[in-house]
């Protein structure tokens, strides 16, 4: 296969950098084998130099917004064949008679086309990184899937051992759910040019026993592996916690060392202020997902209290099971809306919402000295938005921040660029053919659906 | 001017007709001269027995639902040139500090650049009625606007005769308020072939002063006119409203005899259930704005308790200064979502949400007679909303309700059409020019703002 552009000269936008300087520039961002090399007059001035030939490609981004690529820092995309299937309010009652009975009956062929239509909605919506947890099984099937589509991914199988109404297809030993988590991480972790890590996904504490908690510890600590899973989402699920282990989500999870800049949990709704401080102190990440913590009811988080407890914080869509959308736009107008209510003193502004899914986000990760910001020697995970819709007007040019927030949407995005190569641009693709992954979803769907039904 | 064509028949879609008993049919609508006549497998019949040259047009529905027209039951079109720059998170503040002096500083061209850039917006998300409030002056200017975009409004100046904080450019007496108001509904009430119609439109208690309710009261009864307002929006306002009448606000309206079936209150979050049973006694109706509450942290209305006392109820965007989308499937998503935690017991189906804009709003706008549905006698009001998007499959043929709800979005639109009037077809306008209409809204803007800081 011909080796992809990744030389680019992207030209006359209004260059939202996302830095924690927060610098706006208009102008060009100059891209050479797939790192930001200048920004700005730099850029103009460098690519005038270039040798013959180079820059391979320009992009004029007139009228629209350059920003770093989107992060999504929880993800499920082995449920969104399962969208608007599992429109159950209650997160345990969702889990146990819709999801896991769905996932156990994946495939590794219902699975990649799950993955790769999820991918399709997050790339042509400016996704460039994504944080995903698979379910049990199938784990190689879902990786393949992200390594061919280009884009950035943490991923993780889910680790579960134990728990109410799991079927026995998702059941494992803790020895087995670890053996099979490292081999994943044997066989994937840098993959795709450094492009694909493994993380280490507990479900949740329902799912996994004490040893199975402390083998991800240990792995973790000698891998240096990201531990991601779910905490503190539903007031039923709190209550089961204290049930089965004497203890709230956070401290437990202090208790039993597992809280460190590893850690990135997604929800949080209901820690309180004390846990706050233990996940901050541990330089602990949470993810805030307002659109599925609504779809499930789950309640509505406070994350001005998780900034001003020091805890850092992602954004993420959760499955399309639950959503139903993989629409980051979606998010940040939730983020930004949900904080008006939770915390009217001091809300997110639309700065910080749109942190929350690029640098701030890509820090959750551990990745923001490679993503999250346009910035020089970072690599080229580049979005260019539209700013010319009716639906955004009238732009403010001192603001970009509120009119993404607020206004745009995933269908102005233009263009999805992961380390200079360009996965989507006007419509069209270069690593996944959409028709065929939305049939093939389609025919995966169903088939699930029959082979559900007959379990 | 030509006649448009107003004889269709759209074929082969799946038709979600909201009706009250829920009828999904695969296959056609039949429109003649802007009504729907009939439809599915009567439509087929009775098209191939229409004279030559009917029907003027075919629309090829394959692949997309085919919906009523969605009824936006609360707005502010004057208010869509202030997106973005009125970002403060508290009702009377955000209307103090910067709603009244935009307001105050727009002139007949500013505000017809206003309502166009929004019914773009509108039309374009397959809305094809609204229950518009205005500003004090121009109305005149708006109900143009609204009649050549071909839009199915109701439409009324603001009412406003006392208050802290009011410009004095938005400042009349009662008589001066009622007078205009009238002469407004003499010379537009029936314009566009009855698709317009004006209402009144005290703006909410605090701008008001009892002989103007009183006038209101008389006037809507002789004239049988929509009396639109803002209600129980903010816990602050309500304190207000407590200090200044000595009573709540639907309490208020009840011992004044505003309360009736052409009584359409907007917000209602802080609605007590005495109150709740007074609106649905009189047949009133409250407007659910789940965006523009988040966005101005005014809170979440519980809709489930509005439907469960009786009260009729619409959607609404609110104003674009306030939300800052005029998106009604992000209102959608939000009325499913918000009715989750507000009501996890029985929180708004996805059927309940899409009920809301479409036949309930119509109905809470008395209009339903006419729209509202897809049903043979009622005026089509109709759009079509493509369904192969990778982002709402896989579909489940048997619940359009929650892909249409919970995944698609306003861009699925493929036509709006008007009482049998295609206005917005596959991105082509026959009564907008989209380019012109944002290049005005920027440039009226800008010189909005200068009058602004004049001022």
């Amino acid at each position: 296969m011909e080796a992809p552009l990744s030389t680019w000269l992207i030209q006359s936008g209004t260059v939202v950098c996302m830095d924690r300087a927060g610098t706006i520039v208009s102008g060009d961002v100059l891209i050479e084998r797939g790192v930001i090399t200048a920004i700005g007059a730099d850029a103009t001035a460098r690519a005038a130099r270039l040798p013959a030939g180079e820059p391979a490609g320009v992009i004029d981004a007139r009228g629209g917004w350059v920003l770093p690529g989107l992060v999504q820092g929880h993800l499920h995309l082995c449920q969104t064949l399962f969208r608007g299937r599992a429109e159950q309010g209650d997160l345990l009652r969702w889990l146990r008679e819709a999801i896991w009975p769905f996932e156990a009956a994946h495939t590794p062929d219902s699975i990649a086309a799950s993955a790769r239509l999820g991918v399709l909605e997050l790339l042509a919506g400016g996704v460039t990184c994504v944080n995903d947890m698979g379910t049990v099984h199938h784990g190689d099937a879902i990786a393949a899937a992200l390594e061919q589509s280009g884009i950035r991914a943490v991923f993780g199988k889910a680790l579960m051992d134990r728990g109410d109404g799991v079927p026995r297809g998702l059941s494992e030993t803790a020895d087995q759910a670890l053996a099979s988590a490292l081999a994943l991480a044997d066989r994937w972790d840098g993959a795709g040019d450094g492009r694909i890590r493994v993380s280490l996904a507990p479900r949740f504490i329902l799912s996994c026993s004490e040893p199975l908690w402390r083998g991800v510890r240990d792995a973790s600590r000698a891998r240096g592996m990201i531990v991601h899973t779910h905490l503190a989402e539903s007031p039923g699920e709190a209550l089961e916690v204290q049930a089965v282990v004497g203890d709230t989500a956070a401290r437990y999870f202090a208790t039993h060392e597992l809280l460190s800049q590893r850690f990135v949990g997604a929800h949080g709704i209901w820690l309180d202020t004390e846990e706050l401080g233990m996940l901050a102190q541990a330089r602990a990440a949470l993810v805030h997902c307002p659109g599925s913590n609504l779809k499930l009811g789950s309640g509505l988080a406070n994350v001005r209290a998780w900034l001003d407890a020091g805890v850092r914080c992602g954004l993420g869509s959760d499955g399309a099971a639950c959503n139903n959308r993989l629409d980051t736009f979606h998010e940040l107008s939730l983020a930004a809306g949900v904080s008006r209510v939770t915390h009217a003193a001091a809300p997110l502004t639309a700065r910080e919402a749109l942190s929350l899914a690029t640098l701030d986000g890509a820090a959750a990760l551990g990745w923001d000295a490679a993503i999250g910001s346009l910035e020089p020697g970072k690599q080229a995970d580049v979005i260019v938005l539209d700013a010319r819709g009716a639906h955004v007007a009238p732009v403010d040019p001192a603001d970009p921040y509120t009119a993404i927030v607020h206004a745009a949407r995933a269908t102005d995005v233009l263009l999805t660029m992961v380390a200079g190569r360009v996965l989507y641009r006007d419509g069209a693709w270069t690593t996944l053919d959409p028709e065929l992954v939305v049939r093939d979803a389609e025919h995966q769907s169903q088939a699930l659906q029959r082979r559900v039904e007959r379990a």
